[in-house]
């Protein structure tokens, strides 16, 4: 029996203006930072305490997951980080205005580039305001994606999972992925062992620790996890749910 | 040729309120917190950008360096995180106030618990209220020491080191340590060939990230390296030798 713990990072500066983000680095905002606490407060009360923390390497998950755990007591864990969990890159969306985009092309094109399963938006053009292709740490690999769906995402994060993070659940370990809501609903699709089409109506809420219990062929014992504030839970998705609505 | 990066943490609470602290886990003050942002503002402007940050266990040094990598853009590089580089233990002395202390046993006892090379403080009781011998992240180390001189912290530091951290530089990386006064004057030793005589009058002030260019061999370039303040380096290390005097 192994325990992973899935943590979408609190609210960012782009949630709160409902602009597409992807790569772009943005922080948190304060609602975040006090998310991420709150989060961290739910583990120590639930006694849900991680031996190991994977993260991102961006700036809202690695803040969340730093804020989790000093309120956890578990600051002093080993981290390991990598761009297999970040987000979907957006592509020539990032750093565009959701509700906007959704009255430019429609509500049938904004939902297929933000929920289908296989169609990325028009990638990035190298070298503009919101590319990723000169940022240092994406530098060993060529600059990384210049635009994303969710089967990419599935592509590179669950064989990183297999790989890297599943030895540590086999070998007992509480693992916390600290990640973000596309990365974390391709975990959830391979876990749970959702559809391409099934996974299209799953909304991860911020903040909220969701927590596998894994038997010894590292399968959830109940399917979809159980959220530490059920209540919280269903709300955040329903809000989730909604982007792009405004 | 390769960059060691060394940080002491920001002001702690008890640091704040003169006391012995050791490997008890007491937090950054506000103070030391902007200690932290302004480490990591220094190394952005400065173009000292690590490519991998090794901390201890003690959650001041951690939010130290995740502060200033925050600030300096660099908090996706890896992390590795060891209790060899915790503060000396500080034995039967933690919790104790440092004037109180002094009064006590005299100007004497004071100064050889606290900066002999080769006088430990009694040692802790297993068990009471600032031991460490029930915290989990010590389990592989029997709990960790009961009290420890600066020999013993050179005696576990140094080795990890050579043997850790010294492959990272040599492969040309930049490195940050964030860490403690007493681990940090351990290094400083070692790296600078300092006798046990002359660290006795080594203090290393909070928050100033202290650069050494380092050759082939990996020998300090500039003996005592160069602190990326000077001025505020000086009037802190002043500052941590007057300790106990209040």
């Amino acid at each position: 029996m192994a325990t992973l713990v899935l943590l979408r990072h609190g609210e960012s500066e782009w949630n709160a203006l409902n602009l597409f983000t992807g790569w772009v680095d943005v922080d948190l905002t304060e609602k975040g930072r006090a998310e991420a606490v709150r989060g961290g407060e739910l583990m120590k009360s639930e006694g849900v305490l991680p031996d190991v923390l994977y993260t991102s390497l961006l700036r809202r998950a690695i803040t969340t997951a730093n804020l989790a755990l000093d309120a956890a007591d578990r600051h002093w864990i080993p981290v390991v980080r990598d761009w297999r969990l970040n987000e979907r890159h957006y592509g020539a969306l990032q750093g565009l205005d959701k509700a906007e985009t959704k009255a430019k092309y429609g509500e049938e094109q904004f939902m297929a580039w933000r929920r289908s399963y296989d169609t990325p938006p028009p990638p990035i053009e190298k070298g503009s305001e919101y590319s990723q292709d000169a940022d240092p740490r994406y530098a060993s690999i060529g600059g990384g994606p210049l635009t994303e769906c969710l089967a990419d995402v599935v592509a590179r994060f669950v064989p990183y999972f297999t790989e890297v993070i599943a030895p540590d659940l086999a070998a007992g370990k509480t693992v916390l992925v600290a990640a973000h809501g596309n990365s974390l609903r391709a975990l959830v699709k391979y876990l749970d062992g959702m559809s391409d089409a099934d996974v299209v109506g799953l909304n991860i809420p911020t903040g909220i620790p969701l927590v596998y219990e894994l038997d010894e062929a590292l399968k959830p014992t109940v399917p979809g996890g159980k959220y530490l504030d059920p209540d919280a839970a269903a709300a955040g998705a329903a809000a989730v749910a909604a982007q792009g609505a405004k």
